[in-house]
């Protein structure tokens, strides 16, 4: 679960891309590729928010100083084409998530997102619902959150506790309609870089009442990911996926990902067409 | 996940409760008390199928012997007020299922289920949809599936497999609606002895179309069942709160299993009736 | 761990070995091989002590009935043979425990052991020190504990609190050297039926104050299990290795466990004979 | 596990302190206390080592900066008192970890020692003694291993594998014994921060073959810990117990870890007074 702020006050529905960090060859960060990323996002897939430097932008593998640089770029180019960028902050040392939230509103950011340190964890289990009611207290401007886990319960709960101003977004993409019927607001994932307008399509039929119509899309996405599991989907994957897909030039994932091998990435990319053939 | 094979062709949908045991005080099975509770739940709570000697019924802490004497006396009372009635013939032992099986034909079972052993284990997670693929071939009997794990993408790989005489059923009570959404054919589940006159109303706002309505019933059950889990909710609160709501002397759980303590006992029935307001 | 009472009084120590059932091809259980099995651990291995019907002997796939038989075919070969067989009573249903603890005083056990249930269980890790405190004031004829994790804190507060009279045994064989100098009295374990002879001689070692010795046969048994790990250890592999080691014919395991591939069987035996060569 | 490259060659053994952060009350690094710790280490404790900016000094927490202004103040004010100062480098960014690496390298640190991130991980379990053979081709300055499980196999494959050059250093303090058996060289531990003094008798005891002696000490940890565990011992508690002993004013652990509540930490300070009592 990460928790949102924003800036300004729009509330954040819909499909929300996490989007991954383009490098070099070399492993640098390379700005150059995030303004065709963000029309691809925009004109291919109907994408109208991003996440930027969350897990799937490999975040902790970036020094602070590069979030900064990244952070800036995504709204700038950002501007003008997406209605939302959310930044996230979260660090493991609290000091730098302060510098990053502050850095973050400077540069114009919609909002930012928080992930929880994940060094030293609290010892037991708590629930979403129960750190709403203590964040509602204590952050004035909170507006949403994201939750990633499999348990509707504690989801449901989220969404029935939360306030009409919250944005209640969903992030286990491969079970997003069930996410949909508990009431879920939105959703953000890795997977809306290259299969938004088809979860697009999902999203509009659920709401039409077309729950056929939305199921049969869900399960191919999770003919998709299921294939992809059981070859390996690791974020390195994930990402040559998203290069397959895209055209993009996004680089290799940094260490201690490790690049996706040749051989699983063409016949993952082979199976994304055989369910999702191209339009002409 | 247990699989079933049921003796005659009946397509299992709707609520399935997943019976208590009844014992005396001094822990014997208590035969007296099943007919009355086949009783409560048609009548009450409107159900109409039965899963016996299940992990809500303690099987796994009967002897075999006990475990024919009930399976045995809840088809028999069963008979011209349940649909059906799956009885569950997993053992730790394969001899003993086997024996089980066997048993359950001669009485008149409508079903059987078949929970995995749990000692020894496989490595590694096996998907529900790959196991579906292997049954078929070998259980020409084989008619469906009670999936109880929050993964809803293996979830609905196994409904987008499964033939059209098959049923898929779900197991988490506080996530069916999720499951319905993904496609599920009905539920089996413990929760079902005293709230399915509620759920049966769930399902029935699903399948007209109001999700809303149907969300509002789910996030009833998450909240007394959220309530629940923060005091400690096991099968033997679990068991004292069928007992508070039937009436029914259902008697203690057997050890291991420790009896419920009355204070939350009466907490958790409080809630249920706060919840779940009588209607007159 | 499992707790262990005795028949007669007579402390345990030195090395158990945790016996294999003996199956015939058909999955039977095979009673003519039990003579055998006592003479080859006794005369090849050294061992004088056993323990039957355990997680090695795969007692949850047995039934009630098959238990008796071999508890009493064990007891009858060892008489004169062995100094003390351990009959393992532990089932999931309490009931079934009882009446294996009562058989087994009837046909003459030296000691019982009980493996708690493992399908229903305590929520929070129970200290094993803790358990020992709880059982003595209630079982008067308890005399020991044998102890299988790797957490040796929580075994050295077990050796520190023991009486006398008590064993405190332990049960991962790869690192017994380490349970030594803890205190350990002895170990039980499923390896020593066919490394019994060299682990004795670590303890001999481990007792002379020649730690270098000792662990040099420890380093060695290590090798032999680090190679069998790493192309898949389970129980079948196991009783493979005890099949090709000691000639004696022990059947395939039990389903839900799998026979072992030949081809790991072969490589793990030449691994074991080139570690530990034969005497002339 | 970590491991260790040293700047210079000696090899490490003994006990290793692994050092908490001095902070302010108001949280902000607190250099004016290093050198008081450093004296407490050698004069009342006997530590000869110290292993900074480890998990023990909340290194996640802290930025690079900070980071960097540790070591130098360690490395400094330990001249001419400690034999060997390690830095810990390990960040979740490895372009931060290689940024101190070479900070370390600048100050004079004798050592430096590496965790790996643990935000992205791999997938399985991965031995630590197939590490050290991948690492030694490697990283020709290797020089150690800093192993922290509690699996004695793996251990002690890792020490019969290893180089006479490099140390095998264990870091679970509460059975250190045992991994003396195995062969372990040295400890690395938060514990050596206020009971080396004693730890260093247990391993005089060991190494004159008084196993008994070694063992009486160590189950007195044993007892100190068990104590501390059943109350709740987390780094904030054991950051507590360090002041209450040693007198230093090393302040509050930073969140998201929580400060140690007043009456436990009275109550372990008591526990530890009580099992080793003050020598006039």
């Amino acid at each position: 679960m990460s928790v949102m702020a924003p800036a300004v006050d729009k509330k954040l529905t819909g499909l929300v891309a996490a989007t991954f960090t383009p490098f070099t060859l070399q492993g640098e960060i390379n700005l150059s590729e995030i303004g065709p990323y963000i029309d691809y996002l925009k004109e291919k897939q109907g994408v109208n928010s991003i996440f930027v430097n969350g897990t799937t932008g490999e975040s902790m593998s970036l020094s602070v100083a590069e979030r900064k640089i990244l952070a800036e770029e995504w709204c700038q180019k950002a501007k003008g084409k997406m209605d939302q960028v959310v930044v996230q902050v979260g660090c493991m040392s609290l000091k730098d998530s302060q510098e990053l939230a502050r850095h973050a509103a400077q540069i114009g950011a919609d909002g930012i997102a928080v992930i929880a340190p994940s060094f030293f964890k609290p010892d037991t289990a708590v629930l979403a619902r129960d750190v709403l009611e203590d964040i509602e207290k204590r952050i004035p401007s909170f507006r949403g959150v994201k939750f990633s886990g499999s348990d509707l319960m504690d989801f449901g709960q989220c969404v029935s506790y939360s306030q009409s101003h919250w944005s209640v977004l969903y992030g286990m993409d491969e079970q997003l309609l069930a996410a949909l019927a508990m009431g879920a607001h939105g959703a953000v994932g890795s997977t809306y870089n290259y299969v938004a307008r088809h979860v697009n399509e999902l999203i509009s039929a659920f709401e039409k009442g077309d729950i056929v119509q939305a199921r049969t899309i869900q399960f191919k996405m999770q003919e998709l990911l299921g294939y992809a599991k059981k070859i390996g989907f690791d974020l390195g994957v994930n990402k040559q996926l998203m290069i397959e897909v895209s055209g993009l030039c996004l680089g290799p994932p940094r260490l201690p990902l490790m690049p996706c091998p040749h051989a699983h990435a063409v016949s993952i990319a082979q199976k994304y067409h055989s369910i999702f053939p191209e339009l002409n």
